[in-house]
């Protein structure tokens, strides 16, 4: 490939390392790409560190040794943090959200990739002390969520099913009862989907009593996997079943009469010190 | 915000244009948050414009005018496209994917963020023409993909339900008859999700006989919307309900009992052409 200017090299490192967050990439694979010698590229991955550091988009690590190489990764804390938080208030705030029922209508926002992908680098910053093997969410509406927290993990995504599917092989099932109106549930999981040992990190939409991250935590276990954490867009102030779910926003209230609804979100900062 | 080289400027300036695919920026915001004039900006994005080409990363479109501004789009065509369509058709044959009754177990790949990413490239370039305002699925296993797409449009992502939600308010149901062994189903999608006269892009992992994109186009018009595509993954060779359908890869068959799994990607150049 035919030398070209170091304004468009910067250019297209920085695309192609952002394209692959949390991926070890070879400082060799980049030497061959560009055609440059590797003092160079040192000087050029240098400049994106800088950069990234200087607007808080995020940090580059390089890993020295034979198995070396440069990673991107897409912290996400701060003020580019709450003010995603702020953002999903706001939204899950507006009136004609209530159902009757006193339920919310959140799935546009679920399924809003743009702001799936931004909580997905916030769950990613809260939970990487964990190194989590494995992202797993059960169908439906905290799947685009999910496939985004594993984007920022760069780790496999698992999805369990509310019954066992032909098509994903033999599997296994556990029944569970919800934690807020007490009915019997099935979730399935295809044997294939987790080795024995792993690390798995829950992610759902929403959390009322977490009947439904108990059913998943016992189907890991079955699995001879460990679950590391359990994230959560959305959680009652004080889920009954589980003491140990991490939300990013708090719903204390749904008034269907005034059609107020109270939802914070927490303060990360604090929450991580404590 | 202090001057920073411009060489950090450019990493900063590209990472913020692809981390928002299809989205119009105004020129205005990015001299603000760089404090530069007009002129210096122009330069900067002539360098990404011509880096993203040299290095076939996608494209770089700027819009004149007072509502103008500047926006990447992610498409991939030629080898980046292919290579990746490859990929999914090699791991596809791995012997010990066949599942009693001659089934595929593919939710691995499916759940795959990295391949799904560029999956979700590849049908937006195919469909780049069709103006989709929504992208649409059905549960479970084409949503990671379908998240993409609706990325790679920068476009809402709606999910059709195998059954009404309460959470969801008043929803629209059809039934179906599933093409391949003729069964009655149930589809539904929540009133809120689709405006009248909207286009819509339909986006599946699998299509056997087509049954199901027949279920879901009967629900964009119920709602008075028009499909203007179907895109699979994986489709058989001629789906008996549905002939405008495209996939990306067609599954010839699959023996059994020698393992054999007999799958081909599309040629994407001659069959835009035909």
């Amino acid at each position: 490939m035919e030398k070209v200017r170091r304004v468009e090299r910067m250019v297209a490192l920085t695309k192609l390392l952002v394209d692959s967050p949390q991926e070890l990439i070879s400082l060799r694979y980049f030497c061959d790409f560009f055609d440059i010698a590797k003092s160079t590229l040192s000087e050029d991955l240098s400049s994106v560190k800088t950069a990234l550091q200087h607007f808080s988009l995020g940090s580059l690590e390089t890993v020295a040794g034979v198995a070396g190489g440069v990673r991107f990764i897409p912290y996400r804390q701060g003020e580019r943090a709450m003010s995603v938080l702020r953002e999903v208030q706001q939204r899950l705030q507006e009136p004609d959200r209530v159902i009757p029922g006193g339920f919310l209508y959140m799935s546009d926002i679920l399924y809003d990739w743009h702001i799936a992908s931004r909580l997905g680098e916030i769950f990613m910053t809260r939970f990487a002390d964990r190194n989590p093997d494995y992202i797993m969410t059960v169908e439906t509406k905290g799947i685009p969520l999910a496939v985004m927290v594993a984007r920022a993990f760069n780790k496999p995504l698992v999805i369990a099913r509310r019954d066992s599917k032909v098509t994903e092989g033999s599997s296994i099932s556990i029944n569970y009862v919800t934690g807020s109106n007490r009915r019997i549930q099935t979730m399935s999981l295809t044997k294939r989907a987790i080795p024995p040992k792993s690390k798995v990190l829950l992610i759902d939409d929403f959390m009322k009593a977490g009947g439904t991250a108990n059913g998943m935590r016992e189907l890991v276990t079955e699995m001879g996997g460990t679950v590391v954490g359990i994230g959560v867009l959305v959680s009652t102030p004080d889920p009954k079943v589980v003491n140990d779910c991490e939300a990013l926003l708090i719903l204390n209230g749904v008034d269907e009469e005034t059609r107020t609804i109270d939802i914070q979100p927490v303060d990360l900062e604090a929450d991580k010190e404590a």
